[in-house]
């Protein structure tokens, strides 16, 4: 029987070196996995308690569509603290993960057939569920000379181009890790609202940046100027089975959102959005900023051995858990790269071609999210393989 | 700024119910509330200690797309256990809720524009989230002389009138608790395979169902021929917070399903999935049995009272914990009944609009998996009420 052509979503690459990986690890050998993007660590130790203090209270139905209110409070007050920016609280709606926020965004901003711009490199899901949902695509091809991000010069051609009704951004970046700087973002928020173009920014990573002089700025400063924030606890709060994220939304959005919300999703998982609660408590936040801590020691760690990797360029690693960077002085093409590098040395690493489609094929990733000893070795195993090569 | 015409879902009138009876609520008045299709109990003992032993043990990080192993192969047993019916694990996707269920197997199945057809009365989201997608909903007006359920010669009309890509069934039913006879299913599925229409058999009330001589027809037998079973932990087995349920898939949507899933949703939650395998141990079902006699002794009593409370007809209660009663005979449109109702009597039911356009105005909806004495004082109320109209 038929099977719908918006369902011929392309393979990831990665899933056939994680098949690999584990069939290895079967075997008994000690691979050392870097592809996962997420925290090796779990979800911190108040939440878990305010969970399992809940599950023997017994009451865990569905809550409202949007989330319940007292986690709502707690993510408009994180904006305060965070960013110095009042969000009302009717204007957050609490998602089944960033993933579920992203299709709930998309549905209620674009129509069929709305043309959606974003960075190439970039979250492969994005583009996946825009073609599902039955939008158009338009990759913007961003390079080092732009940290990887997209530019208003760009978006003004995208647009002459053939119109444009949306633009994607994601500061840190998955796979690079780079950041918008505040001032191009405020100008990139004040194109979108003057061509009516719906700006949906992605800071599920924020939180996670190193150095002292980063600026994070939030598209939530933008909400009533259309722009809608896409944000996540399984990044920062190391929750990601979970499955809890959040909304920044406009006013014109709140009704929309909630409306589908219902009948998509019904409402986010209970249990996850009451403890998710505890998440902002000192204690919440403390261990967050430990796991960044171990991220950071890895960070630096590894680029401290960028020539040794053989990578050049590596991509700016402003925050987020990833090293992209170019392996095309070994010769090989990333799938192969990444092949051998799981046969000869064990280490699994994601292959570019999952986040670009065109230059992809020169680019690895790897995450830094795994325990920091487990990097240098995976380092270590790098650096010697690419020796003998 | 623009928002989609695909978002512009109708507002549900149990919404203003509701919010009203909290607000009577709040004043201290004792509202009985038998608005939410959900049990009034939570998961059972043996599910709660597993997931309490789970976040004590710390690692819940993103599962496969599809689900846990465990759980897949938990599921395809039921479906011996049960049915009789063998299911490859590798055909059965672990889902969000059965609303995570719907939306994957809707976008797996079908294009923008194609046409698919459900009965009316009948559980909204079906309608919104398919038009959400882009497919356009053919309604079949199903009345009493078919318990509520489309038959094959109204599907051969709608395919004749206009093509016709795929059907939704329920048994039992949304909000009429009307089952299917196996009979009938069987003749639905065949029809469908001849014809190229995919048959997406929503089974949620599975296991909830009324009377010695239930037959209880899966779809699942007909998966080979194209059908898609989608099922939930949210009503047997009383876990609607938990958002978990599956689908059963024919071959050729294993693939483009687990694609989807990966991007629509990274995974199901964790927690929810290790936890939800405890569901299928003998305290696991005996604890769901012992809802479902409860949900009965209400059953009952209503039934008995039918008269008594003026609804004439009420649809026959096969399964589900519903009782769907026409109140024309009251002068009132089901929104100013269901009002008054609650103004006047302090009980909350949902009017029958949210469920049909057409004829809803004249019925009303009780859930009776609230608990036994509240459900029989809600009955008391309603009687008293109905008499002094």
């Amino acid at each position: 029987m038929k099977v719908s052509r918006r369902s011929l979503v392309p393979p990831f690459a990665v899933m056939e070196i994680l098949a690999a990986a584990n069939e290895r690890r079967a075997l008994g050998r000690d691979v050392l996995n870097l592809c996962a993007g997420e925290p090796s660590t779990g979800a911190s130790d108040v939440v878990r308690e305010r969970a399992i203090e809940l599950l023997r209270a017994g009451d865990l139905g569905y809550t409202e569509a949007m989330g319940v209110p007292a986690l709502r409070a707690e993510i408009a007050e994180h904006y305060r603290r965070w960013y110095d920016v009042e969000v009302d609280p009717a204007r957050i709606a609490v998602t089944t993960g960033s993933s579920g926020g992203f299709v709930l965004a998309f549905l209620a901003a674009f129509e069929v057939g709305d043309r959606v711009a974003l960075a190439r490199p970039g979250y492969p899901a994005y583009k996946n569920i825009l073609a599902a949902l039955g939008c158009e695509v338009v990759e913007l091809d961003c390079g080092p000379e732009t940290r990887y991000q997209p530019t208003v010069s760009q978006l003004m051609e995208a647009y002459y181009e053939g119109g444009l009704d949306g633009l994607i951004v994601a500061s840190p970046a998955n796979p690079t890790g780079t950041m918008i700087a505040p001032g191009e973002l405020d100008a990139i928020a004040r194109w979108c609202a003057e061509h009516d173009v719906r700006l949906i920014s992605d800071e599920i990573y924020h939180g996670i940046t190193y150095g002292d002089d980063v600026q994070t700025a939030t598209a939530a400063m933008y909400s009533e100027q259309g722009a809608v924030v896409v944000s996540s606890f399984s990044k920062y709060w190391a929750m990601t089975g979970w499955r809890l994220g959040w909304l920044v939304l406009p006013e014109e959005l709140v009704a929309p959102v909630g409306a589908l919300a219902g009948n998509v999703a019904l409402s986010p998982p209970a249990l996850a959005q009451h403890a998710g609660v505890a998440a902002f408590t000192t204690e919440g936040y403390a261990a967050a900023a430990a796991n960044v801590e171990r991220y950071a020691t890895s960070r630096a760690a590894l680029l401290e051995r960028a020539d040794e990797l053989g990578w050049r360029p590596v991509a700016p690693a402003d925050g987020a858990f990833y090293l992209y960077g170019n392996i095309a002085a070994s010769g090989l093409d990333s799938i192969a790269y990444c092949a051998r590098l799981l046969e000869e040395a064990d280490v699994a690493i994601t292959p570019g071609t999952d986040f670009d489609g065109v230059h992809g094929h020169e680019w690895v990733r790897l995450s830094f999210a795994a325990a920091p000893d487990v990097v240098a070795r995976a380092a270590d195993r790098i650096v010697a393989w690419q020796a003998q090569l």
